[in-house]
């Protein structure tokens, strides 16, 4: 970025950092985002201790990032989904991604693929599809595990 | 997100949050690419410790994502500078700008303006230009202080 004469100490990334700043944040929203949608399933696929996973989760939906939805009733449990809010960070955790595969690469190759759905185009470095040209958003992206993935089983 | 057979726990977000996935790292490279170079404008700006800011900065350029350039022989002194690495990760602290100014607003309206540099025009969704349609990255934009900036005095 070129300088300007005026700076400013207000900053919308540190507002955003607020809420997702935090390291764990961000893992639990892509987790929620691929399908990791119920407490038990993120814990495990987190490695996270159940007290600091309870604390960002409530953070998250007081926040309005996560919304927690019933899917039983006796008992009543709950899954968490990304509200359009936390769907919105999306291209922050895909730029994270890509800046991850392109300088900490797996040696085995990228863990996961992101293609555009019914398509099979590939997002581009402004998230534009590779093949038909459509912005790409969270909805329109199907996860596909790479040559580098782990490959363990999706929780259901 | 649509769901998928199989997940994996290999993740380059993970990889990446390990980098800058700390608070002060991203706000470090904000003030880095916004033209505050020396470590006293980097600590009067982020009024941040400077054993936290020493320790942030060293990891920052132990990993290549800034590096230390001299600027004065005696005493020799140092100034910080985004790498090409660095500069990557523009369209991650773009996207939190974002994200921060539709959901956290300052009343006064937004801090900063992102311009292309040049043509006037300002970065779209996909970080195109939304008058010329140009892929926008760091060296083409110009930051210009918005309706709710603090004007405050830049560095030098």
């Amino acid at each position: 970025m070129l300088r300007r004469e005026y700076e400013t100490q207000v900053c919308s990334i540190a507002r955003s950092l607020e809420i997702v700043g935090e390291r764990w944040s961000l893992l639990i929203l892509r987790s929620v985002m691929m399908g990791f949608v119920r407490f038990d399933d993120l814990q495990a696929e987190l490695g996270i201790t159940r007290s600091v996973l309870t604390a960002r989760l409530a953070r998250l939906v007081e926040e309005g990032v996560l919304e927690r939805v019933p899917y039983q009733s006796r008992p009543r449990r709950y899954e968490y989904r990304a509200t359009e809010k936390g769907l919105e960070l999306w291209p922050v955790l895909q730029h994270l991604v890509r800046w991850g595969d392109t300088y900490y690469p797996e040696p085995a190759g990228v863990p996961n693929v992101m293609e555009h759905a019914g398509c099979g185009g590939h997002p581009d470095d402004h998230l534009l599809c590779d093949r038909c040209g459509e912005p790409l958003a969270a909805g329109k992206i199907v996860v596909i595990p790479g040559p580098g993935s782990a490959a363990t089983p999706a929780p259901r």
